[in-house]
């Protein structure tokens, strides 16, 4: 695994992005951001997921107003995602967003771009620039690969930022395209010094935005890059915090809550193994404590795996062997494995 | 992305893995090898999937046996996962099945290992050596790391087919944890010619295991490690088969049925996007083509990633564009989407 990239560190409100600082997990509303009650509920859900930066579209003046009130209602950063109109961003800034998300090329009045990047600067408040593949200015050399593009779309942004002398930059570079979005992110990184926002667009169904996400942020962070992320999924935002923090866990990034190994259970298995992990795994889901538990159904992979956790059970035929931060405990009867591994669980 | 190893080409039945075969996606049955309807049932299943190579469990001698009536029932080649008994190994190329998973370190007797091997080689079976973190053997080098300690364990096992003159081989160095399994792979990759059979073992939930497989798995074949693939997974082994094949198609080294592209919808959307794209997904469920679908929910990213898929849908309030391999075709109204969409599709 590649040594993490050195960036710069920016705050978004009380997050710190970049530097040494935990890989970030955020995520994006669903609801209309004009719909006060309904953002606050889900920021609140997603707050409780482990979401530590939040972004709310901002299509009119009604939502970038809407944001003050948000903000009074929740405890995470709150990022306002603005396209094409200045007035929003400034709105946005009145309203005391934490972040803005911004292409400074895409306002094409250079007072404009001036205005929105003096009222950022006085609140401290960095913006994201953001590339996607599907809104690529037409103008760019075409001998550039796709992934060079991005890149250099970016970076005339970027300049944009840095000549009106403001680097409280983050940058983001998208595609659906696994390969391509990897390669963009290469591409850039050495270039410029400021956190990596990594994400991959438009994923599909939730399933198949899982695994490409994985694949592709999986990738990303393996070599090095990659400051904070958003799992871009249909559906319930939840699943995006869910699946971002499985990821990092994955590579030894964060840690958050139980984790539990069980074996995909075979023609070896000799106890009920689907039931019995299904009903640790419902237990676990109750309990914050970061705590790595195996369940595993037979002597071949069992003991090693189980041994390696921090709570661990080993079946056989009618009784389970219990481990202890490598060290069995005791044996116990299959009717009692349940019971006997959640009082372990709750006395680590 | 890394060039793909160069390793040789064994074959599996019908089926090679390995040089410039496709990635090889594989499962592993959940039933009870020695009933054979079941495993039957399971198996033609998960070839509807398109899993190319089945596994089955061998705990006893009925299960060896079951093999040949189960190896008359489907269609693909069949791989018998055998521990420390040489006779079940004996019994189950007696059943003719075209593939052994077997560690033969494992069985002591080095007359028997050669009697295993000398039944594969008249029948041309390759043997799978299948290291798993959680069975190393006790003996090894504890200066070495835990990946060198897997690859170590596996030169082991290799070495003793070699020394009986058999290269019909493929490797595997499975463990829980993602970075420790793609160092193994590392390690070993490099020291061997054999095709690379790549896991992530014992993955908890589905849910949790298929992002962790992802990453994993996602990671070596981007490395250009991996010659054939099992997603290990509780439950369903259709959602083996089916992962499988996103992690392949996410890295463009497989492609299987339509790939739909959906903006995961936020503040800017002006339609139902949720429940369109969910019928346009219900729809491509049920269609074979290799068909690249965008249905894209606002005009920022919309027409970008609409115009890169075969088909796609940008919309606006009220209506649809639709393109076709790049190009707009025509602007439909917001009530006919879906069955112009289908329109194209089928034509296409």
């Amino acid at each position: 695994m590649n040594k993490r990239r050195v960036s710069k560190t920016i705050q978004v409100g009380g997050v710190s992005i970049g530097g040494d600082a935990p890989v970030r997990v955020q995520s994006m509303t669903k609801t209309d951001t004009r719909n006060v009650a309904a953002t606050i509920d889900q920021i609140r859900v997603l707050e409780d997921c482990g979401c530590e930066i939040i972004r709310c579209a901002v299509p009119d003046m009604e939502a970038a107003r809407a944001l003050k009130e948000i903000k009074r209602g929740i405890s995470i950063p709150l990022i306002a995602d603005i396209h094409f109109d200045y007035q929003l961003a400034l709105a946005a800034l009145e309203s005391g967003v934490d972040g803005l998300r911004l292409n400074p090329g895409n306002i094409s009045d250079p007072d404009k771009v001036a205005a929105v990047v003096r009222a950022a600067r006085e609140r401290q408040v960095p913006i994201r620039i953001g590339v996607n593949f599907g809104s690529l200015p037409a103008d760019l050399d075409p001998r550039l690969s796709v992934p060079e593009q991005m890149a250099e779309a970016a970076l005339r942004h970027i300049r944009i930022l840095e000549n009106l002398d403001f680097d409280l930059i983050k940058v983001s570079l998208k595609a659906f395209d696994v390969p391509t979005t990897v390669q963009a992110y290469q591409e850039i990184a050495s270039r410029i010094p400021y956190p990596l926002h990594i994400g991959i667009t438009e994923s599909g169904t939730p399933r198949q935005g899982m695994v490409r996400s994985a694949v592709g942020l999986g990738i990303l962070l393996y070599e090095g890059l990659g400051d904070t992320l958003r799992v871009s999924l249909t559906g319930d935002p939840r699943d995006e915090v869910y699946a971002a923090y499985e990821i990092l866990k994955s590579l030894r990034l964060r840690e958050r809550g139980p984790s539990l190994v069980r074996c995909p259970s075979c023609g070896r298995t000799e106890v009920d193994l689907v039931s019995l992990a299904t009903s640790v795994e419902k237990y676990l889901a109750g309990i914050q404590k970061s705590v790595k538990v195996a369940v595993m159904g037979c002597v071949v992979n069992g003991p090693g795996e189980a041994r390696d956790a921090d709570i661990g059970i080993a079946c056989g035929k009618g009784k389970a062997v219990i481990f202890r931060k490598g060290q069995p405990v005791r044996t116990v009867d299959e009717a009692d494995v349940l019971s006997e591994l959640m009082r372990e669980i709750e006395q680590f």
